[in-house]
């Protein structure tokens, strides 16, 4: 059995950041997980004793205060930034854009529509930038009988897939006079989307790598399941199944922007076992 | 055969609003065709001698002119308001607003994208609004290896169809950070677009009523050949051919938003006479 990377997948511009930041932060604390791979967040914690607070009422006596690259509330941030905790900021700048885009459209008075889920920490800190409660959906049917007003802005969560994003660009360009779309899906996203569709076009077997929490893994994921009905979704190496590999010729592997090099590598370093015995 | 009339067809705001205009301007000359029909054109030119002139050189001695609904070219509307002749504007406001959106899209630094039909007087009035040249296509395959910067602005035709325009939209904000989408298409167009899909889906034969060098007219025309492969455009009863409603139960009619009730009822009477001989 073959088994052959994506041409594009893995960490993103915004983790790599995110993690060289903190390992440069030694015990600091970040404000939520740093970024969505709970494998990694453990070997920050070992190697460089960066740990995790669940919110900003839980950084007891940090000294030094992380941004997830997801970002935060902007209230959060502002009461942080007040105190005498040191803020480093690992936000993501492709999370900052629509961050800036919202605060910005919303005091122009458009209406905000935000494309993604509400309760994906990137979507809470984006919408708090608003002046009033932004429409937060996933699906177009979610926006049916809402009066949108003269002006709609709409902005997509960063790691969604865009053919969705159109859906809902689509039904509100069909109602509202002017809609403006600020493609914020991240070409990360983008460029490991396109080379999964590839890949799992020609694969028999597709194995997606990365945190189940993780909103880009998860598109992933789904794209693969599209073009090919063998795809897993697994975040190390114990989850993998040997019968998963029976009979097969060609095994795509792909992995989420969040996903560590290490992680990917045990994970094909066991396939390959599995494909001596086949 | 039962005739049935489309739920919405015919005369829009704008031309109903325009021949009010220049039946009440006895002897003006209008630029280019006040509205696209010929016949409504003749009618004004025997009953108020309201003449046609090609442009703004061709007007002669004329004291009255009158701005045709499609609009004009910015520059020849001001060579005509600077001079001595009183200027009577009958532009459609639909138009006036797309007109509007370019100049100030235009002047805030948007590359400005027209859907339409670059040859269409509307369009050509609508572009000349723009400081820079506007792309102007009817397909997104035009689109093609165009670069756009980071900011667009995209308008449409009054008179086209929206699930064109959404392709256009869709093709820009898969390659553009901002899309600022102006859903210019007329609300007259809507409906009688949706009048005529529903008719069409129904009867099993179709005649469209217009002018052959009116949009709106011809894009009825495509829808109803979608749904009704014996649709015919005709502009007056003696296009029509007794052999279209041989065997036919229900014929389904509907005309373009310059198209005058009498020529509608002159057709209708037309195809009741075939209907009692069948």
């Amino acid at each position: 059995m073959e088994i052959r990377l994506a041409k594009n997948y893995g960490f993103c511009f915004g983790v790599k950041r995110a993690i060289e930041i903190a390992e440069a932060s030694k015990n600091a604390t970040t404000i939520g997980p740093l970024i969505h791979n709970n494998e990694e967040i453990n070997r920050l914690q070992d190697n460089f004793n960066v740990t995790t607070a669940q919110g900003i009422s839980d950084i007891g006596d940090a000294k030094k205060a992380i941004i997830r690259t997801h970002g935060i509330v902007k209230d959060d941030l502002a009461k942080i930034k007040a105190s005498d905790i040191e803020v480093i900021d690992a936000t993501c700048p492709f999370v900052t854009k629509p961050q800036n885009i919202v605060e910005r459209m919303s005091n122009k008075g458009y209406k905000i529509v935000i494309f993604g889920d509400e309760n994906h920490p990137e979507v809470k800190g984006v919408k708090s930038y608003a002046i009033n409660e932004p429409i937060v959906v996933l699906r177009e049917d979610e926006l049916e009988g809402i009066r949108f007003g003269h002006k709609v802005a709409v902005i997509s969560q960063t790691t969604r897939k865009v053919s969705e994003f159109l859906k809902i660009a689509n039904y509100l360009i069909t109602r509202v006079s002017e809609v403006r779309v600020f493609n914020t899906i991240c070409n990360a996203t983008f460029e490991n989307q396109d080379a999964v569709r590839e890949l799992a076009q020609e694969a028999d077997v597709m194995i997606i790598i990365g945190g189940k929490n993780s909103s880009n893994t998860k598109q992933l994921y789904t794209i693969s399941k599209d073009h090919c009905i063998d795809s897993y979704l697994v975040e190390n190496e114990k989850e993998l199944k040997m019968s998963w590999f029976e009979n097969k010729k060609l095994c795509g592997v792909s992995a989420g922007a969040s996903t560590p090099n290490w992680i990917i590598q045990n994970i094909v370093s066991e396939i390959e076992t599995y494909s001596i015995s086949n």
